[in-house]
């Protein structure tokens, strides 16, 4: 099922970093959803490459085309096909790549799996496969927006080990964390991060970075009890990205030198309900949603392929110095914020559809 | 989908915390293995509860019996059902949790979620649920050794922020974890581990901790490269646990301060193929395993039950102190790793019978 | 995914012929739904063995233990876990069957399957499967019954080519179903069944029929409009039951050779809405229910293992003649009504919670 | 999930009937498979309207464009997405059935399901939406038969109550069955059955049919015994196809008028194992392939949209005299024919991935 996630809410996504295109198949959007191209391309577009000095130069205008499931602007129940045709493919950059896989890239992995070598910058696990998911979480997004009231923001939180970010999670809006090319929303440390990005383009050389997310708006009652708590398949989400390497919910790691009279959340009263005087569970408590905000963060590491030489051996064992070609991004946390964001729209999406089904 | 785990390899877990009792439904384990109620106690027994003073009182024989899949001594191919009877059930423990839901507990959410408030525990949030898990994750862990040679070890790395205990991921056995009661194989750290833990009960308290795991002896190829990514499957299950806040994969979140070419995993020959001279990876490239350990780690918040008083609001939205009764660990990590192992177990048993489909 | 049923009412079922027992686990089963025990071991005492003249002479009495998910006579939304522990099992008298597969059983497949041949009466591919799939199917209709008004019943047609029985599926009930040891209904017709059934069995043969079934009070708009139509999920779900050949939806082969203006049901006025002036399509059009009763058929072989003697090649390859010791039903028909009507009711509820999700 | 099918082997298909394109996406294709537009393309054309006489005048070319998932002829192991684009839209055609919907047609359950009224000719309910299908099932084909050496072949065998065809299961090839217009491969009666299909027509009418289908070269093993039988599979993808009323496997229906000792197949020494003397069960015992031929039945009903004028009511629930304009088939099953096929070629396939889990 590798190429489907969600139950009731699902996105299937297709495509080779160098092939004809990419993108996505998204299956059970419910009817009467006012869609537009452009809410879909609006989060294309911020993730598309190109987009200055912190990204790669790879030149992809990711014009996204709808093949079905909408007609007049509205949703019609049925699978929305989404296309994306790529444009700027170069397989010959990676010419060299036959002889030896990538340091920490999936060159290696991929043959032993599939028993090939594609020559075509690494198949499925380019960046270039969360196009789909972009397309795909923009229609989630986009629901849970007008039909539920929810919100999702993520930014930049630390680069190269620079942090953390300085943000409030009950007020940041997307525009805010636009506004800088780090997507950084924390104005003090947006420039260093910046200067972090670049000094490690300068040396032929990549850099980590971690993103915060919070998804605003929820009601109590999303998520299921026990393997499928809403932590979970945001956990789970979160890794299925490509480079990442660790996932928090609230509190996180920090949470678990604290004890029980330090971490736990005080109810109040709010709103004729009950809320949490602190927010340490990050909106949720036994795997389901509680009516706070669900934060979270995930750990990018730097990008495996580099420009500058690496000692490693080939596929015939012999150590060889290896400098990637291909054009590449020296840092993922930039351009990786619409894809944290897409993935928590469709676990969100797909929870909010399976609580529905309980009437 | 709640309550069932994985796809070709796959468990359902049943039962109330203060119910008849609790188990699991095992379907997709190959036949002919050779497996004994013994393969599945053993791990039980080192769940439960009433092991000495550093968990709950509850005392739970927590006897397994097999009610169907095996036949003299082997499995048939068919599902495995599991069943472990409650016996020191106290339902009246909890009536103080009538009027106030547990701060950071799921009273509340599962009030939302369904419309009920149980007068059993807490229900399937409860730690119980978890002896369906581990007994389910005892014969995946029982093929995965005898069917592909893999181990899976799992320790107590901190606690109360304690730590991290230095262990050799290649060479730890259970043996050696389970030689002290903390299950911190580190002999300078654990006694530390065990002061801090009975400090905490002794305030009416709890207190967090962190596990780490290394699954040794899988073949390069487990792991589907989009959206079950080995560490995504890894990160589902772990954070679908009971008080986990946080999963790292290999370097985690440290990983995400470095440069590409600090980080990356330098290939060098072995064994006729290739393996990498580090592990920052934690064992898979794009989501595949690559030889190497797999390695990561879970953060548990400290228990959200705790003696002393807490002030927080009742249903009613009036603040009040709540003293929670019961009888509850003052730290899980300890009992959790036999459940951090299970769970892996789960994951890559179903990892590697998909990869086995194709041929 | 063989032992589990279902996307969002889920039945896991599990246990052999002559181990420790059978059953199944529900999950999905909405909350604060009123449950008894009995309102399963109804369903389990029509289907059980041992009713009389007609059926095998096994005793069962198959009393059902709710082990999970029921507090207080009332679901609490977590799985229910329904165990029906084996009594009069007798694996010897299968001891002739490990020369020879029993003729259209499943003694060889599973052995191809498997590696292995088990002695214990079949295993899985034995009827006494279903147990789990009448309890977790009495639960489904109980709630389909309580919450959203849909009645199911279903009754024997036809046994060994006689009949079709002339039955008025808007009216027909479970008590006028039951009140015939062979589950006919039309009186004209039943005593000859008897007559059939038990002139196969005095032959040491068995004998085949056909089951019908409506279902009514749906709404229009259950069933998923390309691979998951209602009718689709009955297909699978009556395929699935042991001995059956064959599934019809409305007029079924018949309608095959009628023309379009004989076939189609013309639109009426009716309830301020629209009905069908006829019901052919058999109450779906396009996959989706139109609020007509869904009727169907199933045929059912005459069970494979009988007395007489069969001359079949052994697993030697030599041929012999094999007679059938063991316990057996001459015809499955009349027992295989309350299954028909669990599996029925699976579909419905499972179909239901999806379109409940829509909102 | 109603737009996906199978497990390991996944198609998931999506495209109105009048919007830009139908495809799909085939995810779970093992790699290094030889595979050329060509393979596809010949299944489509086989599909495609336009054919002649005997079929819908709409011209479609139906040219597929591969997207993804291929690389110099051989399959990578990711998904396969698959694009034909419409040309011949005509959604004007379909005017005046704004106002009443269509009889036995989805047009009334569409609406009731989703709240709206497509004015695109029924949307996913279309037999347009089984391009996908034919095209994922060509690839499933195309691996089963160089992979596993299994071929699979439908035929017209009964149109109007014409028929049934004589057809020897064991040698008839596809070619023969395209020999003539109606896909009957019986030359008796193959003029017969094109002479049913214009009478139809030249009355405005339509005509149903009956599709037999054998599938050769199975292995024993293939299906899951409990719910996902081989025919349970089969009988749910064949009831998934539009306008199917029944379905049959081996001796079906009849088979429930016999008794056991004439309908069981007697095993007999062949290939140095074991087969069966006749093949009542159609290749099946117990859900599980035996290694006869596989063998099936479809009933299709007459097609809904007919020209000549239906007394039904509309959307008002007033009577009209209702006459569909658009270009419809008089009749499906020669069209039908490779949609069959590919069904039944994604079953099997699936099973054949699951089977293999096993190792």
């Amino acid at each position: 099922m590798s190429s489907t996630f969600g139950r009731l809410f699902r996105v299937t996504t297709f495509g080779e970093s160098h092939g004809p295109g990419v993108g996505a198949v998204v299956d059970g959007c419910p009817s009467l959803l006012d869609l537009a191209p452009v809410d879909i391309q609006r989060e294309l577009d911020r993730r598309r490459p190109g987009q200055g000095a912190l990204a790669t130069p790879r030149q992809e205008a990711d014009q996204v085309e709808i093949l079905s499931g909408v007609e007049d602007g509205r949703t019609l129940g049925t699978p929305i096909a989404l296309l994306v045709r790529n444009r700027d493919q170069r397989p010959g950059d990676y010419a060299e790549l036959a002889e030896a896989p990538r340091p920490s890239h999936a060159d290696y992995t991929v043959q032993q799996k599939y028993g090939l070598r594609s020559a075509s910058g690494g198949g499925r696990a380019s960046a270039r496969e969360t196009v789909g998911r972009v397309a795909g979480g923009a229609i989630a997004a986009h629901w849970l927006r007008s039909a539920c009231g929810v919100e999702i923001v993520a930014w930049v939180e630390q680069v190269g080990g620079l942090g953390p970010a300085q943000v409030d999670a009950a007020t940041i809006t997307r525009a805010a964390v636009d506004a800088h090319p780090t997507r950084c929303p924390d104005a003090q440390l947006a420039d260093a991060l910046a200067q972090a990005i670049t000094a490690a383009q300068a040396d032929g050389d990549s850099v980590g970075g971690v993103i915060a997310c919070a998804c605003r708006g929820l009601p109590a009652g999303w998520g299921e009890p026990v393997f499928d708590k809403l932590e979970a398949m945001l956990a789970h989400a979160m890794l299925s990205l490509p480079a990442t390497k660790g996932f928090e919910i609230g509190s996180g790691f920090a949470g678990a030198a604290l004890r029980g009279s330090e971490h736990n959340d005080a109810f109040v009263a709010r709103d004729g309900g009950l809320g949490t005087a602190t927010n340490r569970s990050g909106g949720v408590q036994g795997g389901i949603s509680n009516g706070e905000p669900v934060t979270f963060r995930v750990a990018f590491k730097p990008p495996a392929t580099i420009a500058r030489a690496q000692r490693t051996a080939g596929y015939d064992g012999v150590l060889r110095d290896l400098a990637a070609g291909g054009r590449h991004d020296p840092c993922v946390v930039p351009r990786a914020v619409p894809i944290v964001e897409a993935m928590a729209a469709l676990v969100l999406a797909d929870l909010a559809l399976i609580q529905r089904a309980r009437g």
